[in-house]
């Protein structure tokens, strides 16, 4: 079993940890194929948009506003350049939606949190896009558990180590709770820290980590109240 | 004249302070008013575009990715949805034209940040878009000059006096300098910190602000460099 017994904070991933993110982007996905039936069928949508959203990955970072950037790129490449300005229109309006949508805090984290929080240092640490984030928080209710907020634009080993630096512990104090074995899993580990994995039943192809993950610092759980049996 | 003995932190605003940044806006909004020239003039275009963007603010934020998409919007509603998606396409590649375009550090800054760093704690406070934040901020080599960068959505009194308590400052030891009256100055004033105003040719319609300032903790100065004789 893993050893949690020096950790002092614990950082919890947002999208998808504690509150519904990924199913926004799948339902967006989806209705936009549905604009897009007349030129293309659903699957090689969803193929032809992923790719879109991989090259502007870099230029465009992570959050809603890129995705709706590479929707109407996408869109107007798959109907070679026809796509009628009310679908463009559309387009817009889906992630406007997207933005306004309320926030469903996951089951359990609430209680998870409460608990946490009166023996551990609780962090946020997620990639994303700012406003949308500190919105997101906002509307879950759940800032007064929080410490520090951390919103950074990519989740990498330098980034953990900045975020251990910049909170005063080292490696062995610091434990991540998230859904994404890529941005909260490994690079945490790589970091010298601990990491607990929480699976969502959705994942966005970019984030999907292939390999079995063996490691002393590393532990898997159905819910985070689950794991706070241990610590 | 402005009494500093007792600052200890100096926070420098990003955009048009140390790089140079509306004036590749002002750009961006010409070629797209040329775009729309068979619609509309483009006095008249300039208009409604702002128009777009602050209605567009409360939920897309500040930064290039939302400006695009403001533009998008606008450029439909102008040619009351005619818009060729040739014309889209030219609009997202401005966007990104900006987001790749080279980080030009103002005169003297180099100079200003390399002076002060010796005796001050230096901060970058800045707001809008995290990822393209931090790009120009890589591309233009002052990193390593600044203690803490702090990347927000908004600059309000709130925002600031977070950052204080972060620092672990008081108000008095604390000055910030910047372009903008708007964010970079009255809310600093209104959390009890100092101010130094050193204006840029060009500032967006949307900072302006028009009533002249007194304040014993405010001074204005033509140049960051000018002001490092009094610290």
């Amino acid at each position: 079993m893993i050893d949690l017994s020096q950790v002092t904070v614990i950082a919890f991933d947002a999208d998808d940890t504690l509150w519904m993110n990924e199913p926004l982007f799948r339902e967006a996905e989806a209705r936009f194929c549905e604009l897009m039936a007349p030129f293309i069928a659903a699957e090689e949508c969803n193929t032809v948009l992923f790719e879109y959203e991989i090259k502007n990955l870099p230029i465009y970072g992570y959050g809603i506003k890129s995705f709706v950037l590479s929707l109407i790129e996408c869109g107007m490449a798959i109907s070679k350049n026809t796509l009628p300005n009310e679908t463009v229109a559309k387009i817009i309006e889906i992630g406007k939606q997207m933005l306004n949508a309320p926030v469903e805090v996951l089951e359990g984290i609430e209680e998870t949190l409460e608990i946490l929080s009166t023996k551990y240092r609780l962090v946020m640490a997620t990639k994303g896009d700012l406003l949308d984030q500190e919105r997101k928080l906002f509307k879950s209710g759940l800032e007064r558990f929080f410490h520090h907020i951390e919103i950074v634009s990519d989740k990498t080993p330098k980034h953990y180590k900045k975020l251990m630096k910049h909170l005063d512990v080292g490696p062995e104090q610091f434990l991540m709770i998230g859904n994404s074995v890529k941005s909260d899993i490994l690079p945490v580990l790589d970091a010298g820290g601990y990491a607990v994995h929480i699976p969502f039943h959705t994942t966005w192809a970019h984030e999907v980590a292939t390999q079995p993950i063996e490691h002393t610092n590393f532990a898997s759980f159905d819910s985070a109240l689950a794991l706070t049996i241990y610590l």
